[in-house]
């Protein structure tokens, strides 16, 4: 029966006041160790996967003076910026937030690269290629899937103008979905020339064209009466809309080569939108991807992109897992020169979800702590008991030893608590023989053994348990 | 000849202006590749040791609660919080910190944790070992080897007062600096009842102990001039105090059981101290560590240490590269209950400074991004270098592609700048062949081999370069 306790509303928020202390502060997340274990595995994969692609790793500092951050995001981006306060004698007597914050946090990873690019222009090669998977801070309202503290899984090439970039690009991001067990991803590319093609093949004002890419990117979520609706009222005919509409719609489901001579014939002779097409070519043809699919629907709201543009998604997810694209003006932020870039981000929580609604973690991340639980039989067996878990530790296992001599029982309980799948117990009987009995806790089988085939049983068993998922 | 241009004053002060903006945040430093991998070559191992202890990883968000924070530090740590600017409405119309704040950066990862034990009671186990190695800030002035971000490697295991915990965390440390390849370290030992017990049998009053052990931790910094004057300012009898530190002179170089005998005749039948002894002990004993040594004098200044505390040091650091202790009433700051706790913190920042003096890196971290570069002879050949590419990388070799078709010699060029050992030509001749010119580039030597034999080449060399290291 349960025994529901009626407190005073002032009990109650007494309560709550005492129970906010220990949680973590809005929008952010503690990892207990299932969650960290899992968080590294898929962090694990995007690293080996891009170093094999010869990218390799950078980090930057979680704090940025607030001026290099300043201007980068929009008026809406900079509201979410979080401000570091002034300390001490540098705090002045105004109220104004210039005056208040003088540093802030991280908001993406492409702003800090920019500034490295420029900062050490002579120290990088000739084609800088990194990776860098680090948190970002947004003070955004939080929301399902939308934190205060989230991880950017960022990749760009920086330096060459060539599509053999976005071809290797796609075909890591392939590679790393594929190793994660993702097998129904699409990578829909697109490229901002065509975009700009199309508004002019259907007579749309150069003026609106970047209103009619922000209507035509809410595609997915508004559909097609909400695009229809969205030109209207931005004063874009409404028969230019329908044109471009028919014309995705008719190039639903069809093949890349299908949509490519249609996107040819719609944009006639444009120069720049035949350039787009090429290019687009180039990167289907080059990376052999079947997952690369042309969706000339796809607009992406960033303003900064130049060149191609990408976005892949999953069937159970509204939103893209992952997005990228050319942005030639972006990296020339921090130094006159106008460098070529182009990049991928992941968004690894949203994988994160999609992995743990489809339970496609290996079932080992979600339990032991350790291989092995040595117990203690008593205080004068201290020593036998910790030199046992040295030696299974110089073989190659992670063993715990239960910390103090007690019950057995609490012992056996801990174990459980810990999901180690072994125990070994070092009694006066098994120490007079030189011998550990070995405890399967999945089982509950136990045997006797000599000291020194223990390791080799945990082993066995942990190569099939795993070889078995 | 070198041209000194003198510019105008104004002109300097703008380009110190302009540079400024591309430079990370006073204190804070970026991590090119090269640093990322040594840093990450460390943490690597660190992680693998505290696993094989049966430790789980544990990660808190960057930011806290500022309540969280508050008073947790003393006053002066309290000053060196980096605390975040409350957002939009939320800022009042006071200049009070209070009213401008609700939000700080994690200052260590001890607070989160006892934060962390109280909020997830019911989902930990019986004993919590967690280990946490994340970044920490703090507003200090910067200086050599003092940053304002910086990383901390905690291990701490919750939940029980047994020695056992002790050696365990001793073994780790030294497992851990043993594996990075230090061979000169020694952990330093002392209890906090066997100081009191000394303070007692020298005759210092209870409310001077912790002025005297204050003083006492400066003895390696000022000396025994040093500390003699340092009690006496704090009005403790001078015979007291050249008898402790003729205790310490006379131990010297002592082995731990004379030193253990002369402690417990110095302390005579002080009960505390006598337990103190008692662990110490069994410490040694059940750790059974060469490198652990006694040391009387060591005080460690933080005031929450309420047993057995820890150094590590090596001869060329003043200050130690990990420390530690058992702190059983800190982790109830956050719940009513007091609950045992005993850690290690190692200091990532110092490790990596002694390992860059000492040249201790495996030296294949200082280089290679890949190990691998794919030349790419014209537009034509562009699919057939990416294909060797990827099936240079499903034999696992790391492959880099030189992105445009470009004069041979300049792909040459980046593959040096890059630090690449292996260049893979597919030149006309190559493609009709259906072979591979590869060249070495440390010798120089080339050879044209059958594509399907160029991966194992590559490994072979890359192999003995390694075991050459």
């Amino acid at each position: 029966m349960i025994k529901i306790i009626h407190y005073p509303l002032s009990v109650i928020h007494f309560l709550s006041l005492f129970m906010s202390k220990t949680q973590p502060a809005r929008g952010m997340r503690d990892f207990l160790p299932a969650d960290v274990r899992k968080r590294e595995y898929v962090i694990g994969i995007i690293k080996e996967v891009y170093e094999s692609y010869g990218f390799e790793p950078l980090e930057t500092p979680a704090v940025e003076n607030l001026e290099t951050l300043t201007g980068k995001y929009g008026e809406e981006g900079s509201q979410l910026i979080f401000k570091i306060l002034k300390r001490g004698e540098k705090l002045g007597e105004s109220l104004n937030e210039k005056d208040l914050a003088d540093l802030a946090l991280r908001y993406d990873l492409t702003v800090p690269l920019a500034r490295v690019v420029a900062n050490y222009k002579n120290d990088l090669p000739k084609f800088f290629k990194r990776y860098q998977i680090q948190p970002v801070w947004r003070a955004d309202r939080p929301a399902r899937g939308r934190f205060r503290e989230f991880y950017q899984c960022d990749v760009d090439a920086i330096g060459s103008s060539s599509m053999v970039v976005e071809a290797e690009l796609c075909a890591a991001v392939s590679e790393i979905l594929r190793r994660l067990g993702f097998d129904d991803f699409i990578i829909r590319v697109n490229h901002r020339a065509i975009l700009y093609a199309m508004l002019e093949a259907i007579k749309i004002e150069e003026e609106k064209q970047t209103d009619a890419l922000v209507a035509l990117d809410k595609l997915d979520k508004i559909g097609e009466e909400g695009v229809l609706k969205e030109f209207e009222n931005r004063g874009i005919a409404k028969d230019a809309a329908s044109k471009l509409l028919n014309l995705f719609i008719n190039l639903k489901n069809s093949d890349n080569s299908k949509i490519l001579s249609a996107l040819s014939d719609f944009i006639g002779q444009n120069e720049a939108g035949r350039h787009g097409i090429g290019q687009v070519s180039q990167i289907l043809e080059s990376a052999g991807l079947e997952s690369l699919k042309i969706d000339a629907s796809l607009a992406r709201g960033l303003s900064y992109y130049t060149g191609a543009i990408f976005e892949v998604n999953v069937p159970d997810l509204a939103g893209s897992i992952a997005s990228g694209g050319r942005y030639d003006g972006l990296i020339g932020m921090f130094s006159k020169e106008e460098i070529p870039a182009s990049g991928f981000s992941l968004g690894l929580e949203r994988i994160l979800l999609i992995m743990e609604e489809r339970g496609m973690f290996p079932p080992e991340l979600e339990t032991n702590s350790a291989d092995v639980l040595v117990t203690i039989w008593n205080e004068e067996s201290i020593i036998e008991s910790l030199k046992l878990a040295n030696d299974l530790r110089q073989k190659g296992l992670r063993v715990s030893v239960f910390p103090e001599a007690d019950k057995l029982g609490k012992q056996f309980k801990y174990a459980s608590q810990i999901n180690v799948p072994f125990v070994c117990v070092l009694g006066e009987s098994e120490l007079a023989e030189n011998k550990v009995t070995l405890k399967n806790m999945e089982t509950g089988e136990q045997e006797t053994i000599e000291r020194e085939k223990v390791a080799a049983r945990v082993k066995i068993h942990k190569q099939n348990s795993m070889s078995k998922s």
